[in-house]
């Protein structure tokens, strides 16, 4: 062990900032003693996360640091397991995911994965935000919650039915564990006596938003595992002797192992969050330019002093946390445009009640833990229960506003929404990143089935509003509803365009008056894409018109119909996968108009917005030149 | 109290049959002296629950015995405490909702429902089989598992946001403790410290088919909810002091009651199954005439002896059992069929896996248990986890078969199969009692909105077979597929009409021929209507052509695209909501016919098959009205 070694390589990025990172070549040699160097080889693949979120410009650090030395501990072992026996097959997956930049440094570790992958995280044909099994390596798909012991069960069966031994461990995030399948996945274990299978939970004591403590505890979980006829086990997350202790070959049960780690463990300011801190800020993110190179700087140092990071963690605890707020002054986005919305409605309506599952920061309902307590209910990520709480809640006479991710919304609890919609009641269900993008993290995260699984429900209307007047309108529209409605919020996108009169089921707004192509979109992502394409036509002296119709698959009137008539070709611009919306209305209601559709065919690639909507042709350049094609 | 009392009366059905049942006035007085009288009433209640459901034809007997005693008491004590306390809103209901009988009854003794009502069970108009808030004084639409506790949670904070206090008591299955939304709900209940809530399990230990504990172990439950932060009792739940010394007012924290009872209590045989019973024969459906005469006269036996049910009922545990496998000769169905096509798919392909969730019996997997113990897998009532297990057996190389009732299918476990889907992987699911019929068990059970999320979904064939050769080939197609295939099973229907050249995606199979007007069709219960509506028509000289179209919203074929242009009129029959299926194929399709839907458009009633396919028009007679008004 030289000092020369501990010197990273740079790799410079586009934009000319050079990224510190540790070489494969480097970090393997380390590997051939990987309890001497342990704490190089940790450090190393903490630098390479930091840098490969950094170039993606987003990523999960706090977890992905968390979550490090388990990793490596656990496919170190199940490797040198795998050598020795030749009838093993072994399984090691992170079902939370959103750790999977710390999945690939450590595969990088073992050359699963080279130097250059590490700066494709969140990139179209490279590294995807959430684990999936076209990487090579990777077993499983993963990101959406709480599937993951399960997951696990079917490889221990798989190999059972083909008469192989097999070890299998599964990553869980302690949030996760208040997702309900964790507690489904439980018991059959038990039963059936999976002893192939290790859990090992990353806890770290924070979920998405803050303290899971405070979101929703997770109580004696010695008692509730061991009741489940699992074994129960504690250990120091960061440390390998205590790793390698609980993580062993022959037990009798299956296990469960909750590991103790810190959230972004390795960095002072990550890991500086007080008992009472409110919002956890390193969730998710890169780091700015300065804040990454201190960052490197710290990781660096930590490296060379050679204590153990299950030792030198344990300081930053104590650090005084300074502001964990909201960012008092957020970027303008629909998120923000909600949140200030969903205040005046609360305000102004008493029976209004704000349901969230551990989104609120990225669903804007944040300061209604504040300044409405008694009308906000964190539900934690236990989507199924937040839901149905909000069915009788509307029974009784309250106007419920749920929250989370379109995807997560609109699969997760479904049958509690059909539930829900059976009773004829008032809720509205709002879904977030909805659509193609944001890209980077990946399909698990890309809502493109909200809308068809919506309306495939009775009674309910599916809005999807394109700027901050359908916004509002939309808001204003579900509270005065007698029955339920979806409210698709895209969380990217914010069109300067905000003049709209006219706001109902059928009816289309006009947002830019052409010639004899009518563009029908919803949503802001589109939206903004299909002026920007408006913009670049006029250059060829093409004009288009632009309308939003925000009510998907409703009927339209008579008066929109015969405006869209007028025009030679309607195009109609799907932000989801082929269901009964907009296009297949217009298509059946128009008659003289050549209807075309542009939208999703198929699952969403992930990667960089702009590569993301150009691979999928919704950009703006992409609907120009289709526009371009049919009016030549 | 007389002995005069103790003389039912008598209510007699169309077939002839006379039903014993105690009217209102009789319980009434008794209710007066609840105490008492509280063996009276509880027997009496049996007995109309026993007649209840003799005049439907089905319901769920077992629990209903199992249960009643819980639910007197508990709906006896909210009375009280919100006579008592005028702040005080109280709310009670079943959250497993199969034993509506008994809530029905229940409610008969308070004189909530009447005498007539009784023998409405399950009939248009009449008191759904699972209840609904349309049948005044049932808070919610229950029956899809796992949601009372969620539900009960948001009576409590609707009240406390109202500054009302209140006091909610929903009884629960415990099979039921096996769908993860139950352990999501338990830690938001304790941190919000929500004592008004008190669940009671009616813990009779045995499930859909056989018992609990070979099912899925629920493992040691006292630990599993006091490490939630619940309190934890048991007590008999046939006795009425044991009960109310759990059902408290002022309890301190929320409460778990697991009520030990015996499913059946109260009639001999029902009680009879072993501990290594196979097949529980009572959990649904009515007696015949013969066994109802012999359980009106037990439970009056037992009713006169005057004996406690709580001591009573222990008796029959020792009885033996002699039979408790599957009967051999069950009626033909698309049920048995599948179940053969299954045993010879499993002894000839030594790859595919068999999972369930707690329905052996109702999909026909149940021979599988005993002849492939290591290519099944019993999920317990736990869909989620089963269908997560799946996706990677199949990434394992097996093939795995996935069964549940549609409606749960769809809806439960929906992003689950979006994330199995995601890894292109080969599924097998199959959805039974697909479809509008039958349709006394209500909403909760009538699948009509699982084609719509299926075809939400990418990478995905979604299959209607219509006659046991579509089945068979479904089957085939879904193994040699390279996709998953989501196979939709009507359990009601079985056309005497096999002939089927041509299955696969966009070909439509000749079932009937005729001259202008063709019917397309996928499913059983449609095409044996469809088949009968043409024997109609016939006499009216108008003849019909059917077909079958078994792959719902594919692209047809030229071939089969070109038959039906021939036809002035096609008329599309769809056992669903609309959605991109096979109606707006055809209407988007075919240039020269007329397109007609006939389909479901709103949530289907529930009640007796025939009237129920009725009133949606859905049945011979409804099409031979649209055929004959079209072509007139």
């Amino acid at each position: 062990m030289t000092a020369m070694n501990l010197t990273p390589l740079m790799h410079r990025l586009e934009s000319g900032l050079d990224l510190a990172f540790f070489p494969h070549t480097t970090i393997k040699k380390w590997s051939e003693n990987f309890e001497e160097e342990f704490l190089h080889i940790s450090y190393a693949a903490r630098l390479n996360i930091l840098s490969s979120i950094k170039a993606a410009g987003s990523g999960h650090i706090g977890t992905s640091f968390s979550s490090i030395e388990a990793i490596l501990v656990a496919r170190k072992l199940l490797a040198e397991w795998e050598q020795r026996e030749s009838n093993l097959e072994t399984v090691f997956f992170s079902s939370k995911g959103h750790d999977a930049p710390a999945v690939y440094a450590a595969m990088h570790v073992d050359g699963e994965l080279q130097d250059k992958d590490l700066f494709k995280l969140r990139r179209l044909d490279g590294l995807p935000g959430h684990p999936e099994i076209d990487t090579p390596g990777i077993p499983t798909n993963t990101g959406s919650l709480g599937m993951g012991i399960s997951k696990a069960k079917g490889f221990v069966y798989a190999n059972r039915i083909k008469q192989r031994d097999s070890r299998v461990i599964v990553l869980l995030g302690d949030g996760e564990l208040q997702e309900g399948q964790i507690w489904e996945s439980l018991p059959g274990a038990a039963r059936d006596n999976l002893r192939e299978l290790t859990v090992i939970v990353d806890g770290n004591g924070i979920q998405s938003d803050t303290w899971l403590s405070n979101t929703s505890p997770l109580g004696d979980l010695k008692s509730r595992v061991e009741g489940c006829g699992w074994i129960y086990l504690e250990c120091n997350g960061h440390d390998l002797d205590a790793l390698k202790s609980v993580i062993t070959r022959g037990q009798e049960k299956p296990t469960f192992v909750f590991a103790k780690t810190i959230k972004g463990a390795g960095i002072n300011s990550m890991m500086s969050f007080g008992a009472k801190g409110k919002f956890y800020k390193f969730h998710s993110g890169s780091l700015d330019d300065t804040n990454y190179q201190n960052a490197v700087g710290e990781l660096l140092a930590r490296m060379r002093s050679a204590s153990p990071p299950s030792e030198v963690f344990g300081e930053a605890q104590t650090l005084t946390v300074e502001d964990d707020e909201v960012p008092k002054s957020r970027p303008k986005s629909f998120v923000t445009e909600w949140s200030d919305l969903l205040r005046d409605a609360m305000a102004q309506i008493p029976n209004t009640v704000i349901l969230d599952a551990d989104l609120s920061y990225d669903t804007g309902t944040y300061f209604a833990r504040e300044e409405f307590p008694n009308r906000y209910i964190q539900a934690g990520i236990a989507e199924q229960d937040m839901v149905s709480i909000a069915g009788t809640l509307a029974l009784s006479g309250q106007i419920p506003i749920v929250h989370s991710f379109a995807t997560f919304l609109s699969m997760r609890p479904t049958e509690q929404i059909f539930n829900n919609l059976s009773e004829k009641s008032r809720i509205i269900y709002c879904g977030f990143l909805a659509g193609l993008i944001p890209a980077a993290p990946g399909f698990s995260h890309q809502a493109v089935t909200d809308v068809g699984v919506f309306l495939s429900l009775p009674n309910i209307d599916v809005v999807e509003p394109s700027c901050a007047t359908e916004l509002q309108k939309a808001l204003d529209y579900s509270i005065s509803s007698k029955r339920s409605t979806y409210i698709r919020i895209n969380s990217v996108g914010y069109p300067e365009i905000h003049e709209c009169e006219n706001f109902g089921p059928g009816v289309g707004a006009k947002r830019r008056i052409g010639n004899n192509i009518a563009v029908v979109t919803s949503g802001t992502t589109l939206l903004t894409q299909a002026l920007e394409a408006a913009d670049i036509l006029s250059n060829d002296a093409i004009k288009i018109s632009i309308y939003t119709y925000p009510f998907l698959g409703s009927k339209p009137t008579e008066e929109f119909l015969s405006l869209l008539a007028r025009y030679s070709h309607v195009i109609v611009l799907e932000n989801h996968l082929p269901t009964l919306g907009n296009f297949y209305i217009f298509k059946d209601s128009l008659q003289t108009s050549k209807v075309w559709r542009m939208g999703l065919e198929n699952l969403p690639r992930n990667g960089r917005n702009d590569e993301v909507l150009a691979f999928h042709n919704l950009d703006a350049e992409g609907i120009a030149h289709f526009v371009r094609k049919i009016s030549s």
